[in-house]
């Protein structure tokens, strides 16, 4: 049995590294004309965009993922398993906020429907693993450090099953009208906050 | 409502990565002559210049953030926004630093203008975020340690506000004359030593 | 002696650095035609497999490392050598899996059977440094939090032993039929969470 | 007066993100000839060599700042910038690091005899930077956590400066016969661990 502190030092470090690292992806524009530096840059806008959707995105995660685990009081070996995959599809991220920024520079239309698919999917996987987690933990109430918790998660597992719909929705927006697709899922995004 | 330790922990957690990763920055110079790597390096000196400063920057921004969420008890999803918004403008800060050092190796007075009002402009805008910590602070008496923080935040107010017009006039400068841009620069961020 | 905490937190760290900066693996496949961004991405199938699998692999390593820390009490400098020495080896995990991810690309035979040797030697080390924390915290009964670990950790030697053999069969299974020695390597993974 | 606990935290996240970077220098070979990936990866033994090095000597230098800061209870705002700087010249070590791996990798002297300078001045630093600490603290008890640490601190002073001083062979030797500066900076590193 795992305490929770450490699961939860290392799923934090996990979160801090990979907002952090999502920096990375602002490189310098290469190959621009020496005199013309904004114009690259002012050019990069599309990394931008997906730069702040996911740092939002990985920061909302976080603060549930915090939440979550404050209502928790023991670790079993599923939890963890849940959580390792939960970490490793949200590690993924990363990946598809850099194949969103590539296509809304090239604006093809096919690629950046296929750049929000795999977003839209990805979002959709890491809603059903918080999905998971709640359900797993609305019924294993020996877990949580109080019982009146399990309702409260019992209630919750609403929440990833809606956002999934967004998901789901942005992903047949983005193969109809691929702008579309970009509105829902930033919608699915700011869904979170609320 | 969130612990105070583990929104820190998380920001810690930022700081440090941050921090670090700006040494990636510093490459192997390519394409080098053999036997000349002494040279190679020392034309880098602007990746240094660039570094240092946005080190020293980053250290004192982390020191001003330990010190305000040391007075800070409880954490409501306001701070927490503020929090993330904070930390989301500082990390784009390793991005400003190699648009600096590229453009001082470069030495196009367009570019380096562009890159000063960059930066200062980031500097600007962390500065108001600050701002907008203690401006919250002050008014949010539940949050605090103990109520005495209060008046210690309401002070601290100027100090971001004074900051604020140092990077402005660095925005200025830079326009004018480009050097006093970088001058002014270095004394807002020196100006936050005291 | 140094207290637990500091380099359980030490140890973390790393753990999920490593874990994290994993996905920097995946990078925008380049030099693709525009409208093929997906066929680009499938390509891309070989960093997927040695991505789960490494992934998969520093997260079972890490909750053996928690397992066997929060058992432990105090450290002696040799437990410290012993517990940087095996996080070098584990380090080296990120290298290995960009030689697999690459030679599955290129499907070329030798470059293959190198990669998994290396991966299988690798692994192999990093058995042999699990075994070695077990032999050495079950004859330091002192360093121990309880007396009743002794006996645990007396038993638990075996298991680094037997999936030391696994991959000592992956390296041998590769030089002979490459595929043996994937499937091997997998399997020595996967036992680890059993 | 910050707590040590903080400072700490950010410390050891520097240091356990630094050393973890570190493995980021082993990219794949560019340009191997397709099943030629044996060789062209034992063509990189000087990036192990230098990744070793460097790895041994940022895990030592970790320990010492461990033990250092136990013994410290109150951090004041001169602990703060000496601490900064220290880990200022540690992260450079990252860059020293790719510069000597790659000097080695020509094997021309010149290169070389610059690497081996810039390493064993950066060391120099270090060493410079922790005596400064010892020396601080000898004379600060009041930031102690007890007064006996005092004469301990008064002691250490001396193994900085012993260390210093191999550096500054190093640095000798180095422009004298190139390989007697690797054994020099080698033997200082080993040096820190008695």
């Amino acid at each position: 049995m795992m305490k929770t502190d450490r699961i939860q030092a290392f799923s934090d470090g996990i979160f801090s590294i990979l907002i952090t690292i999502l920096v990375l992806e602002f490189k310098l524009p290469d190959g621009y004309v020496q005199g013309n530096l904004l114009q690259a840059v002012l050019q990069q806008w599309p990394t931008l965009v997906a730069y702040v959707m996911t740092f939002t995105y990985i920061g909302i995660l976080w603060l549930f993922h915090h939440d979550m685990f404050s209502c928790v009081q023991r670790i079993d070996a599923r939890l963890n398993i849940l959580n390792l995959s939960s970490i490793f599809l949200i590690t993924l991220l990363n990946y598809s906020m850099s194949l969103l920024a590539e296509s809304l520079v090239t604006l093809n239309t096919r690629d950046l429907q296929f750049a929000l698919t795999f977003y839209a999917l990805l979002a959709l996987g890491i809603s059903m693993s918080y999905f998971a987690f709640y359900h797993y933990l609305a019924h294993k109430p020996s877990l949580l450090a109080s019982s009146r918790y399990q309702l409260q998660f019992r209630r919750l597992q609403r929440c990833p099953l809606l956002s999934s719909s967004i998901y789901f929705a942005a992903l047949l927006a983005a193969n109809l009208k691929v702008y579309a697709g970009l509105i829902f899922l930033v919608a699915g995004i700011l869904f979170h906050g609320f």
